[in-house]
């Protein structure tokens, strides 16, 4: 009902990609701490905004919100108060500025007939344009430009009388990749879709009829609340949480688990352990593959930080090659910056990076990245190694190229942007300035996760932004945008 | 969707009893900057938030608003260079503050199939909670907690294809009473429900084609905008407004006016002019009125400023007793100020209104004041004027007492609070403090606005706060909470 | 010591003119609170900017301050229960925005060798700048751009043991208006310049010894706090109260009484009493008086508010010609406002005022204003009245022109910018737009004032505006801007 | 001549321990730009406050200051646009937050009778607080709590005619470590104090009469602008930077040089050089050399990020141990937190770290940090690893046991806060709960910085904090408060 400044609000790309993390306890004291504290360990997956919503007694409902990092948010003893109650649900979120990123911090709330439900998801939807545009011609009034209101809409208009059968319902009418936790009077919900694209994992916090569960996107979350690890929950798979305990419900029979393969390249954090395997780990691994797969004779080997890091212990462990912190990161960089002038630029000031010169000059260097994206960061860093007098400089990338766009929540540029979708690697080793680049082979990557190589028929992971391999449709990125479901009501029958 | 303090607002009191002013304007340079120029000279009717949203090309909108007055809210250039367009409506509310208020502020905006439409709403429907139960049992998700939202979900639900009758559709639902400016690509529209109990008049901007049509709660925002006044909205009137001129239609038939008498004692600005009668000298005469009726010997006639300046001119001058301004208001009260403590409040502090000692002291005062409600401030004020040494205080008021609730769109308290509901006037004089006190009549009342007197079978105005005469029915209040308009649908083909 | 944006602030004439209030209590339960309200009825008095500084045990200080209203920064109970103690100073100030104004904001406060000095000045020095280069020169580095700042260095290297001893040198080297309050830990200090250019009065809240002293702008002030008035501060008189009881010093010997006639005219609140006479009373005698001297035939007279009422009812009963409030005031303006664009400017949009159309429609008006400084205000008075229909309008002052610039802490334009210093009063009518133009007789005013005339040899007021007669040195404003007094350490012995 | 809390502000701690970065320019094209630039660098040197002060023609002056990050408050394209002019200094502050800091934010500025000067300071004063109290005696007014006002104020009272006199004549009555930058009308100064205890470097931006000089705390600051390292500034050395080039002055004579040893541990960031020795590789050989003299049988060595890495490189590499990320840093802490509730505090949160679970189960875990102050935090981090399922943790610190506080500008605790001050190893490796602990012997530390060890007579570095050996006297901190220098005015011919 708020003023909005276009009518279809929805065809703004901010709404679709979304990196985000999502935490949920039931049962616990200080329910509304644990879950600011979860969020504090996931704010590696959404820096922008966050939000808890707590249920208290006789299904009253606390939230807050905001924009900015979780402690700044949550750092409020007279929020906290408020957020009463032993249950609650949280989400943090990757978003642009503004009043219209506010409308659109999770997680979201809405009033039904059954009481209120808070609904926190991580994750993209391939289908939200098309069936949020079915559901305006029905009457529903969107608040938000998040896809993630689909969902909610979908659960207000479905016929069937129980919280959960109307969650699932809207469930199979969407399409994408989503981790999400509901919470409500009755349960709190947690629900992978069917490829288990995006992670979420259960754990429990004291032993007993006193224990709680939590769901959280990392094992990190956990961790940091003290919770022991049970499982992931599996792709496809539904838990409902209450007094009664846990009950697990599988709506879409057998799938196929795709687990995105990026998540243990970049983004996941290092100590987090993701389906059974550690993050940090892994990429020490890739960076052994790498060496061995494409050695180049050096003298010293150097992370680009931080993610780069783990990688380049493998490496260098590898290669035999001294491992130095030859860039060091500029961890305080604030918010906003003085976009350089013209006059400066050509210093090749860096913000984030400086160079650790003496560790670098008159040195062969191989710098170790995770992913090459639209190439400029990787250009810049090069060019700052070669001002600070490396003789050489190699490239070598722990994933490999980056050629197509996610869809299913991570969030990348269109495919023109991406470097690797329109060169070859000799081109980019040129653009990007470095004396040779390299990048870890697709099999090298599922080597280090401890298969043969890729099984294209099953590869087991969602590697589309490597391969183009969308294994979910992308209904609303192709060719007709009119198209409208005809089964919405009939389905939710 | 956003998060919400608990899952029934629509109990909330709050959200049903608004003073507000509107305006619109259809086709003119500048709509934004008239806009909040009307909005400005509506600032008596709602102090706490403002909202303006306009229609530039294409059917694109633009919004702003804020907690505050009009001239802080949009005084900032950057603000109003982005309210494109030359067609607009604007809101002033009076409201509570915190984020709740900030969703509540109108106009409400909203996107249908059909494109969008803002609206905006003064007044208080009565059977808003029944409707929003039934609205909300069909999958309807509200997000404010204005029952103004009620008229945007009927419109979305509505089976007929056009604006206009979807409007219509949503009006036949209501009860209450509402004086409504909607913008859409298609046209602007007022509308007065069937009673015409709130006030909408309608100008001109120009002549020709060139020219534009304005809507505004009184006449003192068209003068403010330099528009000429051309007439009253009827009672049940709807008017559409759009590039091929004016459209009137009567969806109600005919239909018994009763417009809000209480806007001529105190609520409209005394320079407005409604339903060709002039407030001020209204309030003059109401005064000369009292004065025949409760003449009382006295040195000095004195106002409570500034609402009882011109009854009190009436009064002296009728009286033949000299007219002071023997309290001063004070107007830069700020939005907070210190609670007194126990130790300084027996000083009997004045923030608003102080005596003016020397008219005052020795001296046999008749104090005119506008209306007593709960008898607080009329208490303070006979105290503050006897401390400055009166030798004798007379109140008198230039209403009948208030002794019923107002339902529709004033904000009154509960009757339980009412000082003239629960004692007699003698009571009251006791009880304020006062020498004497007396009231206009009915009759006195009705004979200053130039009837003979009341005419119980047809008044001719609501005045429901002095007698109880509800002219629209109290759905909302009344004893079966609990009972939903089946009709819903099928009303709505 | 903080960052500055030029070396030679002083030159800046926003440091130099000030209209301001003070207030000051020793020795009462809520000190602070008590200062706080009567900041609040000393709100006319400036409105940008309000500072408290509270002494609490063993000569402990407390501040608070801001920009804004008093109710603003002063309501917030955490602030108040702050600032601890039973003696308080605090200052209302009329000054511009920006960080640069709260280095500004009065009380000043500064540590000295015999422990802190809090100081609250209304008025204007006249030397401030030859004595700031002075005192510059010696090594005292400057903080703020008022020319208070220099009484306290004065203080600070004044050779006297005695902290009042010190003040007196300070004023001695001094010219200009003030009347301050100075609280140090052993008394509560009041001053009036030579020549009582500024007001001042004495208060007492209760009585005996548990009584406190107030000193305060105006009466207004005592009667908010429930203090008896006691007497006007004396030109040229310094008192010292402290828990001993009152002292009365005079420094400077007999000196000329020099009130500031502006006061009556339109500064002071109509509800106090300045040197024994109630100022509202005064204004509606000089409103007579303007009848008398230049009577119209009229239907009508129409005060421009608020401060012109007085006057036009003075006028309008003298004259015999009725009374009617035809220009309605908005008191909502705001901080900001829409710069109106060229294209609505033709409108001739008041904001602050607006004609009652029915009261003026096709009559012959009297308009009744306190002054005339650029004329631009009275052209647009006079322009909207005759766009509301006015068949004649006549502007009358009940002032005499203002001519020349005030030096003594009124904020004046230059000269070159008053209508009056440039035009006879027939040109000031044509360029007004009136159709005829009459100021009060500087004779006529001082008969208002109760006495047979202006007598030039003592007339007993300052009307330097009016007339020129500069009874205080303008040191800085004139020649020689270099001359620096070499008598300031001699002087200080 | 602001409002202070108390009268006594230079009691106040907090101006006294101050950890600070410094930037200055003299003639280069986005003076202020390259200032901001510089500050970001330095960033880790205080991360609270910011300020920059620009010199533009005609001895205009511009500055601005904030408290936050420098990219936050030098992100405004307006504010970098307004810092007009080719010369500038900035600074960096930790600091407390509240009025109290803004006040304090450096640079300090001032109008002198000779113009502006702005003063930039890294370090601590000794004796501010006896100069100070001299200094209001005789009649200067302080604004601030930060020592370096005294240096302001004894420059303005100096009896030279010329600044770089006025400033020499300053600095030989202070006592204590100091760098400062000070920028006027005629040159940028740069000095360091006698003993060279803080870092000061000098660098130069182009060639020929278009260069321009650069001053900075370390050359990573140079390394961003890319400015070319010239040499560092000498104990005792000034230098004048203007037009005509770059003057020396050695006002002091010889001294014996003692640069902060804590520098090279903790302070400075790994990529600067600081006399002639890269930071990065000294901590890497201090790690080696304590390997060799405590080396312990383990599984890991894992360092507590991110000071503790390099060290912990070196340890491992040295000890024939694999180096893991056992502990990640959370980099997104924000700026307030939840203050844990005592039913979660016993979770053992960790909000900065998080143990990296699979690489310290199970194993023997070398933990390598740079130092011990109090003792808690290396307390949480092992009990944190043990929490992981750490089989044995030996703690392993890369500075001696830290037993004095630091009078010179680094901000140490109270000595008797200091674990090591009241324990033995055996005891401290007690408290924090680990197997073993051992620290780098002070010999070992000066291995490290390539000489043979100690040498008690002539260290060449300020190691107090690790000796007690204190070469700069502590006036202020000795038995008499009371005493005034009374040589001050004798000193300032």
């Amino acid at each position: 009902m708020q003023p909005l400044p276009s009518t279809q609000p929805w065809d703004d790309e901010d709404g679709f990609h979304e990196e985000c993390g999502v935490f949920g306890v039931w049962n616990a004291t200080d329910a509304a701490a644990l879950t600011a504290l979860g969020l504090h360990a996931l704010q590696h997956r959404g820096q922008e905004a966050s939000g808890i919503v707590t249920l208290a007694e006789k299904g009253a409902f606390h939230a807050h919100r905001g924009l900015g990092l979780v402690g700044d948010i949550f750092g409020d003893a007279k929020v906290m108060a408020s957020l009463k109650g032993r249950c609650a649900v949280g989400h943090n979120r990757y978003a642009t500025t503004g009043e219209t990123a506010l409308r659109n911090v999770q997680p979201l709330f809405a009033d039904f007939e059954f009481g209120g439900l808070a609904v926190a998801h991580n994750g993209n939807l391939t289908n939200a344009a098309v069936l949020k545009r079915a559901l305006v011609r029905r009457g529903c009034l969107f608040q938000s430009t998040t896809d993630s209101e689909v969902f909610v809409h979908l659960i207000a208009i479905s016929l069937y009388a129980n919280v959960v059968d109307r969650l699932i319902d809207a469930l199979k009418q969407v399409q994408g990749a989503y981790s999400l936790i509901a919470l409500h009077d009755g349960a709190l919900i947690g629900a992978r879709d069917p490829m288990g694209v995006r992670p979420l994992v259960l754990g429990r916090l004291g032993a007993g009829e006193g224990g709680a569960y939590v769901l959280a996107s990392e094992t990190c979350a956990l961790d940091i609340v003290g919770a022991e690890f049970i499982r992931d929950i599996e792709p496809g798979e539904l838990v409902i949480i209450n007094n009664d305990g846990l009950r697990s419900i599988k709506p879409f029979g057998r799938t196929q688990s795709r687990f995105c393969i990026f998540e243990y390249i970049y983004f996941a954090r290092p100590d987090s352990v993701v389906e059974g395997t550690p993050v940090y780990a892994t990429r020490k691994r890739i960076g052994s593959e790498l060496a061995r797969e494409s050695h180049v004779e050096a003298d010293v080997v150097v992370p680009v930080p931080d993610s780069g890091v783990p990688a380049a212990m493998g490496y260098a462990s590898e290669a035999g090659i001294p491992f130095e912190l030859g860039i060091i990161r500029n961890h305080y960089v604030g918010r906003t910056f003085i976009e350089p002038t013209d006059q400066i630029r050509h210093l090749g000031v860096k913000l984030k990076h400086s160079a650790n010169r003496p560790m670098i000059e008159g040195k062969r260097v191989v710098l170790v990245d995770d992913s090459i994206v639209r190439g400029t960061t990787s250009k810049k860093i090069v060019e700052m190694v070669r001002q600070a007098g490396a003789k050489e400089v190699h490239m070598r990338i722990s994933s490999p190229p980056t050629t197509h766009s996610c869809f299913y929540g991570i969030d990348t540029p269109e495919r023109e942007k991406l470097l690797a979708a329109n060169h070859d690697v000799e081109e980019m080793a040129r653009i990007i300035g470095a004396d040779s680049l390299a990048f870890i082979s697709l099999d090298g990557m599922y080597r280090a996760l401890g298969r043969p190589g890729r099984d294209a028929a099953n590869p087991g992971y969602c590697d589309a932004c490597f391969t183009g391999d969308y294994a979910i449709p992308l209904t609303d990125f192709e060719g007709q945008p009119e198209r409208v479901p005809t089964l919405l009501v009939a389905n939710s029958k």
